[in-house]
């Protein structure tokens, strides 16, 4: 599968679609059979993509509805292909035509031109548009019903946006429960305040914002995970660099840890409840590539949105010459509170894809009467 | 290829070998036919491993000897499988049974148990070890010569050891003349003093630092990467985690991007030499997944060795029960030095890859006579 | 992609969709950019599988009309996966509650509710139908659109039906103009007649008829093809079996070939044309799983429908004991003719693949204006 | 893993080596950890190749002695790869200078040497040799062990030579017990008589000789395979062809299946000892893909050996012209016998896979005391 767009050895997905083409679609191929699943399971994830609060978003608002064409029978997966299918109802492509040899900054548009030969779709970033991450939230929605069946539990929210940290340190239980109360994915709710304040002033400004996304995977049991190139913290990390904005990951203590010393950052292990456990979790729950049994802890750095209101020099490539670019249009001023369920998506994913390849999840889930 | 000890879809490498078994070896696959390569070209490499000063590495200083056993004719490569192996030399195993149901934290001891049931080759870590990543130098080795035929150049240098960070900023070729100067293999000499300082007293401690790893690769061309899950950075992020140690990986501005307005953090475009360049380069030469022409900027986070001298809590896993261990044996206090050939041969073999899949090298680099 | 819905390195086809579910789909990714493509193209080839006789097939005549969805715009591939569908609209589920529990001899009803554990969509064979060969064919159109680009041609016909076979040695032109003259897709006209008479025969006697079907791809140039696994044979091989209902494959001489004398069987060399040739070509265009540059020639025996109305011993499987079924509904006496096309595309399919990876057909077709 | 010296998706081996290089070697990844192994249960197969009558093979008698070089430990499987490789002594290279560029009919060269730009080894075929079977043996002697654990059972022997056809049919018992008894392989030793005597008939005319090889695997339970591209048969095809020789491939009746009726090529369903069985075994044990339960048979079509002493027209590729070419040196007059291990192997390899994919073999055998 050279070309790029599948994911995953035992649960894969195939992702297709453009932002302003027909749809956006997802095939998940090696889901077991037997999982209870219906349009609504979907549906309830991409919901979680509308944000509550207009002003801090674009005004493109897709109400997706998702559809299941194949892979599902009397309300259970078959363990034939799973498809899925969302349209594109929003897409307004008259902008994209003013600006089809104007690259914009921080965007795809020049390198997927190159690669392509001019044949790409350049309609509002075509293939290479963040719209495209609802394959990923479809997939993902399957993922987590997956994994629910063995109790793991996966939480994304907003750690950071721009220079506002959040520092309170909230237990799994009131991150679960706030993270969606907050327009901006973030539980501490008055540091939430500051962040949406924040989105908002740079919207004004005709400018941007980045974060950091941080995410946590409760109850993966110890050994999940294959050596080496197949090591779980290296097949998450390719899953959440694919997700566009995306510029860096770590585990646990992260880059932190290069300022710790080894007596500092080993987690020492002891006897909890009859079984092995850390006393920290420095590793993010990963060690040698193989989860510990402790929490998953992963961390994303998102770019500030590379389409800003504000004029930007860039290339006119037809003609090869200098130029500026004003981007108008619907755009998110900080993509960090939509992008938090791709983020939990994207775990998911390689999650219920290692789960199933370490033996911790069955081909077949149970046999029907 | 579930099992995970193969990368790559053109030029793709499978890593076999253990730490204190009889060999490390790699088979690389997909390597154009026509590449000029000898074992010289291998072993020089794998000389590189080896520190300039004794005092801030572990007492095993493996002279390790490749041989090429096929896929090599004449002198050049024939299309076939490159098979390369070195053999263990320097193990010593008689430490480990003493420790054999201690887990030592931070390692893969623990959780490589659980995962294998109890079969996995413990000694030194196993399959787990530091020692694996001489089948990515041998691999790495095939990917530069490769990536020379058509001028991409790759240096990994040492950015941090402990808080102790390179601020200079020096010129590809002072950097490339210069890192290996020093044991440290950090191009600013004055800071690599520090560094050595800093690994010496934390060796003295029964201590270990980590540090921060960078790569620049330059003259990759713009398009190069494919959009989506096989996305230049998701598979540099891939193969960069999979080295022991790693816990972070960040491209261009990464984390720091996070608090940059989009207005700051996108990178102008501009015509410089008939050619779209840019004026900065945040995006560390990747956009939407793709090259873009500028030097690929990647950092790693190297978390400090976790074999330490000091006394550290663990669990007995047969008894199941609390105890300490004393890590023993010749451990290295830093293994940053040693991981900044690791590093480099891991961006090479990334790039040799997707530089054959976006058609920059082709199938049979030139017509014999 | 462990679960096998997908196939392809460079030219990769994922399949999804059942036979009496909502649709059938197929995913293209990795077919170069700057291709003409269109959905006439597509269905051009859906046509072909439209019998012209309705007496010698089932009642099921599906006129499937394609949709592609993603990857193609402004009339040209993008380089983005290409998603292709059409939705089931002739599906009759009725006659299949009725047998749920009584697995059709010859079918995949017994294996796929074992393999499944009863969670398959069952009606009509759900996943392992015929019907799925549709997305083969989508997917099909799409691969001889690339291939004509360099001229490579495809040509497959009914070689035999039961045991009338054709003898008769005809042309390619020949074969090309008339073999889809005859419903039964066999190009000697007199040849094809008795076979018509046997298929009406046997759907008298509620009975079916297998055959033996060739395919002949011409222009393929030497050296196409991979060693040892992925040898052209072997994917060509591998992807044929997986058509419903074929039972063996064989090139050029084939099983002939074992009675033969090396003297016999080896194709002699010669200058032709100022390019090496062979004067005959028993190897059937393949030695040693590369492309000689004669024409590619592999045969495949497709057998008898399994469904027939006759009476058939099978067991209840929900009671576990013996029991008769009679399988009503709407079935073809011989499933033949309208795996022929889909042959076709199975063979042009696995050869766009090989092109590409051998190079002679580049990622980008040409620069767009 | 592009370049096609892989194979197997979770039970893979990747081959390497070439007829005349230093070694021929195999890496088997995803084997099971804690399957007790040994270099002498890889030796016993590998013993199985040599030939009883040095009248029938050729004067190349390869004593071949196996290393096990990494994945095992304390006498088990470690769940690391399995390294293995035995030393080409008894390579001649001196025949081959003569004739390099005079490409021998019915072998690689012409096409090896187009596909790599005249850069293959072309020492005896190269890596186009059948001597890479060595990696298959070697593989399949885990394979076959690690479907010792679940009972399941292969035996490959010789069906016909020319057109000495074995008819008499024996029980599985008898087959096992006889097949090595004959120096080509065939349990029915009469039969055996008159294949030995046309070998040696043929070697004394110069020429060479093919047959057909079936392979039985008994205990294969119901529902192992997936649907569709990796289907049981699709899979076993794809490892067949790529087998050096093997011409065509055949499942159950196969071809033959072709000339009966539905009502004679169904195997109809029944209860036997409780479980679901079958009358007969038309369909060689796959229905749809996946296995049925009963005893998978497939059958395989194997060339005359290429090399023969008899003058046969070719061309000399460097001048361009017609000419001639007598193949000296030590050749088998016909490969059937050495090749009957080589299809046990080489199914063994695709069921171990298919047993791990579909759940029969755990990741661990068993937990180790």
């Amino acid at each position: 599968m050279l070309a790029g767009n599948s994911i995953g050895k035992e649960f894969t997905v195939t992702s297709f679609g453009e932002s302003h083409g027909k749809i956006v679609g997802a095939v998940v191929d090696g889901c077991p059979a037997g999982l209870r699943l219906s349009e609504a399971d979907v549906q309830a994830e991409l919901d979680r993509r509308i944000p509550l609060k207009p002003e801090i978003v674009s005004g493109r608002i897709e109400k997706d509805k998702v559809q299941i064409l194949s892979g599902v029978f009397n309300g259970f997966t078959t363990g034939a292909p799973i498809s899925m299918m969302v349209e594109n109802k929003e897409a307004d492509s008259s902008d994209y035509e003013a600006i089809r040899d104007l690259p914009r900054p921080g965007h795809a548009d020049y390198t997927a031109r190159v690669r392509y030969g001019g044949f790409n779709d350049y309609r509002g970033g075509g293939r290479f548009s963040g719209r495209v991450t609802v394959a990923l939230i479809m997939a993902g929605a399957v993922a987590k019903k997956l994994l629910g069946t063995v109790d793991v539990d996966i939480l994304a929210y907003t750690r950071a946006i721009d220079r506002i940290k959040m520092d309170k340190s909230l237990s799994f239980e009131e991150i679960r429960r706030r993270r969606y109360e907050a327009a901006v994915r973030c539980p501490d709710l008055a540091c939430a305040k500051k962040m949406e304040e924040a989105i908002v002033n740079a919207r004004k400004e005709g400018d941007s914002l980045g974060g950091v996304i941080e995410c946590i995977a409760l109850n993966v049991p110890a050994g999940v995970g294959e050596p080496l190139f197949d090591s779980l913290d290296a097949d998450l990390a390719k899953m959440l660099l694919s997700v566009p904005a995306v510029k860096g990951v770590e585990f646990g203590a992260g880059f932190r840890a290069t300022e710790l010393k080894g007596s500092e950052n080993n987690d020492a292990f002891r006897v909890q409840g009859g079984k092995v456990a850390a006393s920290t979790n420095n590793a993010g729950g990963i060690l040698g590539g193989l989860s510990s049994g402790m929490p998953i802890v992963v961390r994303v750095a998102v770019k500030p949105t590379p389409s800003i209101a504000k004029e930007q020099r860039t290339v006119n490539i037809a003609e090869m010459k200098d130029a500026t670019i004003r981007v108008t249009g619907r755009h998110d001023p900080c993509v960090v509170p939509k992008a938090v369920p791709v983020v939990e998506s994207a775990v998911a994913i390689v999650l219920a894809d290692h789960m199933i390849r370490a033996g911790f999840i069955p081909k077949v889930l149970k046999e029907r009467k």
